[in-house]
């Protein structure tokens, strides 16, 4: 395999343990970063290198997106601005109650494409078809976290368990280690105790990590008060489930008493604020989350409440709303919210040596187009990608040391059959003429 | 002049005399908009007009933009994250006491570049060396409503006022009427009731509307209090104000008092909910405005503040934020959202056949590329925009009947030039090393 060599480009590591930002080189070998230069032109290039040369460009690590129904895309834009409840039953379920396997490929690449394009280079998602979703993952050449979505209340929940411990057996490490696989209780409410239980068991079995949606919305708290007397956040830890590596979606109404047990746990909160804001469930209180401790990372959710897979959103979303729901605009700077979209989000997902710029780290990495009016002028380089940039800005993407996106085209997908076979399928499922 | 014909585009009008979202022709003449067909092909094209297959497109008007300060591009990124007044004391005035007529030239000129790829065909700037921002204006073929900035607390506000006199005087109605000017004193805080009284006056003479930044923070309202024993609505209206034309930008700190006294004089109120969130001044009562009957347009502020001027950010920031807001996913749809984009923008800054696409109005319009992952599938146009469009989308931007940006390009500017020499001068201006 060749290598491919960046030539002075802007190198922003987010790697703690070094000079964060200059001006360098950078080697990708294989599936690694053989090597980084704080020195433009001391990195030689061999005979088939491709050689990039980056005096315009901004290197920063792929972004990482911790929650996601990547298939969804195929609903994007179906059902907007409508009360939640009737946004799912009237809406949303009956069209997913359709959705085949073939669905669930074809929804993902898209969703695979979008993301690429926007710099995201892992993504995490629970959905059902699994393996049509991997297969989707491994041909589009991301990384991904996958799991089979599990809820406890309808005759095929027994089914769907074992779907999962299937798909984890067959699935997990698979494409050199870019597929990991979860197991995805989809949310206290939808789960009973006994099921969760369960879901935990073949957890700890496969030493697997469980996603979760937790505390999205106020009435989501109130009947669990109702019906357990206790928080939600305190109702999975009474059964258990933070003595597991867990990542929690969204955790928007938290009380003090929820965030001291999901930091005491190390429970990893993935935080959703494009979707929390456009399904009405509120601002989730990432400032004090950080404060406690909590590891978090950042999500998209699914497109159909997004409507789009734009990480770099929500990473401006995190930082800007941590700022305008408490007053202070001191609090989640530039950096930090980067770093849950990149280290922070990498370690919540249990992915080793992803998420910085780092020698043998993982060539998981993104370039920035430097010259254009929202990059000009450059006084920060984190505050460019968090407060300025526009996804358009984003030239490549590299993803286990191959190139994904290259001067912002997609390599190995076909988009537009991807988009018309997408449109096709969309049509049939709803009914609509598109 | 040639004419433009669009064949075959999907056509979103905003214009609430008319079917909204069709596929159809449109045909621009000159500068206005001379045709537009609900039928495919039904518009013949003639030798010599530039013929756009519009079979990917969609055809919306250009963005309007109501509050901001154009070339604080200049200084996009130079201090971020910091309070409110050292951000401003010990970065922001500091510069600015430096910046020449050439810096405001130059930084308008970049501001603009990113202002027309993203969609955006009328901007409002409040600044100095206006007439080197109209030249920019002019030059740029952009759509511009300018005022100089006044305030009244020190030495050179007289002269300022002489300026702003002048300004008027020369520039409004220019460039074929593509240049306003009105009157601009910077805030409650920063001009004494007599200096206001005097703005007023030369208002008032010459029948312009005024623009004001009003009521941005909690501790603007509070001083306002001690000082004056009312709000700054209250302030405002007591000294007359109300009675002229009025673009209000922010308004985040508002009692039901000061809706109702914005509703009852029709002040137009430019929310800008980006610059609101990152200098941590809070979120304006969007819905409550809106049901108070407010006309409310949509602004980025300065890119000090923003950090870009992308007006899709804002539209969906508007529509999101007043969702998580207030709990209720049904306030400010999509549809609501664009018209404050566009035909309600319009209106607020006084601008007649602007804001919507009907026959005989001016042809200030948009394209976006629906042939991209965020546009599939399209089950609505609106909601597309803006929940899931990407400014690398927009495909063409018309202003005034002449093409400005032609398949993402921009036509008229030397972007290239213009991005160096504010590298150049940023760096000059801060004595930074970018």
């Amino acid at each position: 395999m060749s290598r491919i060599l960046f030539t002075g480009a802007r190198i922003m590591t987010m790697d703690p343990e070094r000079q964060d930002c200059f001006v360098g080189d950078l080697l990708v070998e294989k599936d690694r970063i053989a090597s980084i230069s704080e020195k433009s032109g001391s990195i030689e290039g061999e005979q088939g290198d491709r050689i990039i040369d980056g005096s315009g460009l901004l290197l920063m690590p792929g972004l990482i997106n911790t929650h996601g129904h990547a298939a969804m895309v195929l609903l994007r834009g179906y059902a907007d601005d409508l009360p939640l409840q009737q946004w799912l039953e009237e809406k949303i379920w009956p069209v997913e109650a359709n959705l085949s396997g073939d669905d669930i490929y074809w929804g993902t690449l898209l969703a695979i494409c979008e993301m690429l394009q926007g710099g995201t280079t892992t993504f995490t998602d629970m959905y059902f078809f699994m393996e049509r979703a991997a297969e989707a993952a491994v041909e589009g050449k991301i990384r991904a976290v996958l799991s089979r979505g599990l809820a406890g209340i309808t005759d095929s929940d027994e089914q769907a368990l074992r779907e999962a411990v299937a798909f984890q057996k067959d699935w997990h490490g698979a494409a050199d280690g870019r597929i990991s696989v979860t197991f995805g209780p989809h949310a206290p409410y939808t789960c009973p105790p006994d099921y969760l239980r369960r879901v935990i068991e073949e957890a700890v079995k496969t030493e697997s990590a469980l996603q979760i949606h937790l505390a999205e919305t106020a009435r989501e708290v109130e009947e669990c008060r109702a019906e357990y007397g206790c928080t939600p956040v305190e109702h999975l830890q009474r059964l258990g489930l933070f003595e597991q590596n867990v990542i929690a979606a969204h955790c928007v109404h938290l009380s003090e008493g929820d965030i001291a047990i999901l930091a005491e746990h190390g429970v990893g909160v993935s935080h959703n604020p494009g979707s929390n804001l456009k399904l009405g469930s509120g601002i989730a209180p990432l400032a004090q989350l950080l404060e406690a401790g909590v590891p978090v990372g950042l999500g998209t959710d699914g497109a159909a409440s997004n409507n789009n897979l734009d990480l770099l959103e929500e990473i401006r979303l995190a930082a800007l709303l941590a700022k305008g729901s408490t007053g202070k605009p001191t609090v989640v700077p530039a950096k930090r919210a980067l770093q849950l979209a990149t280290v922070e989000g990498a370690a919540l997902l249990g992915l080793d040596g992803v998420g910085m710029l780092r020698e043998g780290y993982k060539a998981d990495l993104i370039a920035f187009n430097l010259r254009t009016p929202q990059a000009t002028p450059l006084f920060d380089a984190a505050a460019y990608v968090v407060y300025a940039a526009a996804t358009a800005d984003i030239s490549f993407v590299i993803v286990d040391g191959e190139i994904a996106v290259d001067g912002g085209r997609l390599v190995a997908l076909d988009e537009e059959k991807i988009l018309s076979e997408c449109r096709r399928r969309a049509k049939k499922l709803t009914g609509s003429d598109l």
